[in-house]
């Protein structure tokens, strides 16, 4: 979810079975990307293996190549990274968004942020 | 919610409890204006005249004038209609959303829909 002030976005680009990128999708890609497996991303997030192995998995099935590989480590650690290709859509798609917020800023915003009887806390 | 092929735009701006404008307000208030009462309006949307009436109340105390009126008229008949406020409100947001959405057509977004493996119907 990305924010100016009380102004929230949500962008999504639709698959065959709902959103292939969203914002909670490209969140776990930056959790996967910072901290190099699912179980880490998933303690990052204060989400359960399970809940961010089903979102990588949709993320893989969804476009025209893998976004996340996973590899087995030494010992029993399994490590998750971005593909080339994952790392293209992660980029493209926070790109996307921000220009899409920076194209949201002037007057007309100005207006509706002014006439809220409370602003809430971004 | 606004859509350019499979990309969908949800845009809220938030008040004290929540968004006070969303797509589905902004729904709200064009059904308004376009069928003249809250029970016409629901009628319309396919939703109840208790959901729409605590939709139009929420707006009416979100924001530092009120965006809908309503009027006893002749017999039972109790029309509704939206305030000079309430045009310009429908009218802004529909304006930061469609600069949004303009925005947002480019390389970039293009590299996304034509990498998604199933492109949804929009």
């Amino acid at each position: 979810m990305s924010i100016i002030g009380p102004l929230k976005l949500n962008v999504q680009i639709l698959g065959a079975d709902g959103p292939a990128i969203s914002p909670g999708k490209a969140m776990v890609l930056e959790a996967v990307d910072q901290n190099g497996s699912i179980s880490a991303a998933g303690r990052a997030l204060g989400m359960s293996y399970r809940r961010i192995w089903l979102l990588v998995d949709a993320l893989n099935s969804s476009w025209v190549e893998p976004v996340v590989v996973t590899r087995i480590g030494g010992g029993s650690r399994t490590s998750a990274e971005l593909t080339h290709f994952g790392h293209l859509l992660l980029t493209n798609y926070r790109a996307v968004e921000a220009e899409m917020l920076a194209a949201a800023r002037g007057p007309k915003l100005d207006w509706l942020v002014s006439s809220l009887r409370v602003v809430a806390q971004g």
